[in-house]
């Protein structure tokens, strides 16, 4: 491991020659976006505290109560229950207690922040940190178009997704199941969908996580990649696992997870966390459990392999207790996702919170309050690695085509809003002030025209014209101008270069594997 | 005034008695909304405070450099300069120039916090320290349904606004002009307003500041409902005014701050700059000119009348400048609203801030994304008279029947998001995850179900369901199920009873006034 590639948690932040200012522009470029872009935004306003140092002590305090009292259980995986067992936990069955501080300190050898390599190293992208990098959603069966409506995702639309996210220069991430193309095999499916990151794309790629050979089969299809060598040294895939909350790592997740961690690449480990549910309704419990599960999981990387790259999650929602239904895009859990970033930048480690959530069916004005409540979280909270940021619908079910250009857009917004302010005597505009005086007009001063370019974030979708300009454009509401231009987007897609020895090798690995291994539905 | 109703500056906030917890339902209360329903939210969460102490001192040193070289003026009232050469100000002809720390100074008597009372008293709201009042948009010369479009405002527009808003828990104030009644003269539609949030409603309003005499009106009008003796102690109107930024107060303005100021009524003052237009394209200069306008304002309220009510207003947005649009729900004003809590804080004066703010001409996904982050801007940066907080559109052109009751929903989370979150032994729920243990599910344990009524906030208009029970609801959008919900309320109304001794004279008063004057249409 180089230093530059991951930094210790003793080792001082220095200068961060990844660092980009955000971005002011939100307009979508056509075809391949200009190298220039920035890989990632930079934070440079202050996380949003929500909790006092004494609250945050008894937070963590119920976190290791839990751990040491409750216990967590790894089913299934008496390798990893032997790795805990040898660092000092008590093993019983399934279920280990761990004593006070074991995870806590099982965790400090994870990296404060990494970076994960992308194939085009101009995508490269850092975790921890001052770094957000935006991320979009991933997991749903289903996918939702204006023209479409809602239906099971195919390879085809996941294709499409892969595409579309390339060329959105505010998604940093190529992302990982960004819709299930169920009309591949359960059991072949992972094949496709990293070959189609790696081809399509040439951002940074979230592996399977499904099962621990899938897990393995994507690491190996970015060996061919990237080299033994490079993979060896750099994190260049992570892969996204959840616990089965409460209290409960499966043995093939945790398997997962020792999977990537063994190869030197990354894992993100995330709670699952419905409160009420899988969860106490209180949002403080809710956070304290999440705590708990999220340090064992950092804790199993680095049981696996010190040093191995790992981030911090959380997936925290709400229900609605009378119907039982999860509710996304609510104040508590952006309440709580605020704690949660006090919690990971104590532990230092990189931090996942999620992104645009929401119920709704539709890309509609609840789709978007929801996402924007959900979102701002996210971003308040510190967040590093913002999942599922665009695209989201009815709770992760449904990828929605229009949804993620709506989304995008307003990640642009929130690049600029992580940009902060400057206070230095341009930006204060006293000469200008004194040049227009009472009653002036600012748009014609020198003052105005030197920034005219970067003052101001300009959306790409949002319309912002007169009624009577809006109407003759045909009076489209946000919606249906999304649904035009990721029409328009995918007309001009062009692939990102790629040596035809490489794509043969993948083709080559893909058809082997698929072989050898009989279809499975289920 | 007693201290009851007007905090001074050094007085200690102590505790709290007309203090309420968030709101945890955001369902929209049928007829008479219940008596125990809170007056407004009592905030529990910290300030999101963007800039430090050396910053927000260059700030404020460029805000007192504005006054003192550049000036500002008063167009057309000699009384108000007269007043401020009186406090030390150097007037030549419409402009003054402050000593630095003149306009500061002289805001020192304003109150803290203060109460506006209502004509019902359970709905007595109060502006400043942890109070945040929510208040329906302003303004607009149309109205926007999607059954009828958009068309101008009409008086019965007006008045249905109105019940809308007296039916509505998150709203905490009627508001002023909801919309403007076109079809009544602009000399006498004051009278008509005035009248239709008295009677039809029991909160808080604003009056009328389009001319001194027409504020005159609007608080004589009150007079017959409070009483000369309890006006001459309380606050039971308020005029929202904005500045003819850049540096101009116009002299009708001027003449209706101090009108309100002299009756001890409260004043909401705010600049009105768009970045690049009426301020610099830089947010931190256009914030420093706006502190300077705003601090002019409450002094004048101060020099007219010391102690009387007044809450610092902006109104801060953005210009696309390629075309000089104005722009909303965008990064920089948020940015901006942190800045200019932080300094209203320090100036120790009630903070008025914008709420849900938007380009779109539909309660749409972009309506919703930038009234969110406009409004969560308003949230963080610790707002207390929350303006146009529901039913925005089009840039204040439009006030949205729909638009109103989605952004209403919204204000419910963000009541749930200011009550914070509370660290105890209950919330944190140790007994209920020990109860629980690894894999098991909180829904029937006695924690959840001791939390059932209270944990989460609960949506009266988003849709959570299934998608299956969605599509058999008729799979309605947001802002259909919008449409159904205020037709519904409407339907319900029942007007709050008003003695009929005191309708009658506002009748009256109303007959009179409108006799004396011939109709005016611009």
């Amino acid at each position: 491991m180089e230093p530059d590639a991951m930094e210790s948690k003793t080792g001082d932040d220095g200068p961060d020659p990844g660092a980009a200012t955000a971005p002011r522009r939100g307009r979508f470029r056509r075809g391949r976006p200009a190298p220039a872009a920035p890989a990632y935004v930079t934070r440079r306003i202050p996380t949003y505290d929500l909790l006092d140092e004494e609250s945050l002590v008894r937070v963590e305090d119920a976190a290791e109560t839990i751990l040491q009292e409750v216990g967590i259980e790894i089913r299934g995986d008496d390798e990893a229950l032997g790795l805990f067992r040898g660092a000092g936990a008590d093993v019983d069955g399934h279920r280990m207690r761990l004593p006070r501080g074991l995870a806590r300190s099982l965790c400090a050898t994870a990296p404060r922040r990494f970076t994960q390599h992308a194939r085009n190293p101009a995508r490269t992208v850092d975790m921890g940190g001052d770094a957000v990098v935006f991320v979009p959603a991933y997991g749903s069966p289903f996918v939702h178009d204006l023209a479409g409506g809602r239906r099971y995702g195919t390879l085809a639309d996941f294709e499409n997704l892969v595409r579309l996210i390339y060329m959105i220069p505010t998604l940093h991430h190529s992302g990982g199941t960004v819709c299930e193309p169920v009309d591949i095999p359960v059991n072949k499916r992972h094949l496709d969908m990293v070959y189609a990151h790696l081809r399509h794309s040439d951002k940074a790629l979230l592996g399977s996580v499904t099962t621990a050979s899938r897990a393995a089969d994507s690491i190996a299809m970015c060996r061919l990649v990237f080299g033994d060598e490079r993979m060896e040294r750099d994190c260049v895939i992570m892969g996204n696992v959840n616990a089965n909350s409460p209290l409960v790592w499966d043995g093939e997740v945790s398997r997962v997870i020792r999977t990537y961690a063994a190869a030197n690449q990354g894992v993100v480990v995330a709670p699952f966390i419905l409160g009420g549910a899988m969860g106490p309704a209180t949002t403080p419990g809710a956070v304290a459990l999440s705590h708990a599960e999220a340090m064992v999981g950092v804790a199993l990387t680095q049981l696996q392999r010190p040093g191995a790259p790992a981030v911090y999650g959380n997936f925290l929602s709400s229900t609605a207790l009378r119907s039982g239904a999860p509710t996304f895009g609510t104040p508590e859990p952006a309440l709580g996702s605020l704690v949660v970033g006090q919690l990971a930048r104590r532990l230092g480690v990189p931090l996942r919170c999620s992104g645009a959530f929401t119920s709704s069916k539709l890309p509609d004005g609840q789709a978007m309050q929801e996402s924007a409540l959900s979102l701002m979280a996210a971003i308040l909270c510190g967040g590093n690695f913002l999942f599922h940021a665009a695209g989201w619908l009815e709770g992760a079910l449904t990828m929605g085509y229009e949804k993620l250009v709506m989304d995008a857009d307003m990640l642009g917004a929130m690049a600029t809003y992580l940009g902060g302010l400057t206070i230095d005597d341009d930006q204060l505009a006293l000469d200008a002030i004194r040049e227009v005086g009472p009653g002036g007009h600012f748009l014609g001063t020198g003052h105005t025209l030197a920034h005219c370019g970067t003052a101001f974030w300009e959306t790409g979708l949002a319309d912002v014209a007169s009624f009577e300009q809006w109407q003759d454009g045909g009076g489209k509401d946000h919606a249906r101008r999304a649904h035009e231009r990721w029409q328009a987007m995918l007309a001009e897609y062009q692939a990102p270069a790629m040596d035809p020895a490489v794509d043969e090798a993948l083709r080559d690995f893909m058809d082997r594997r698929k072989a050898a291994l009989p279809d499975a539905w289920h």
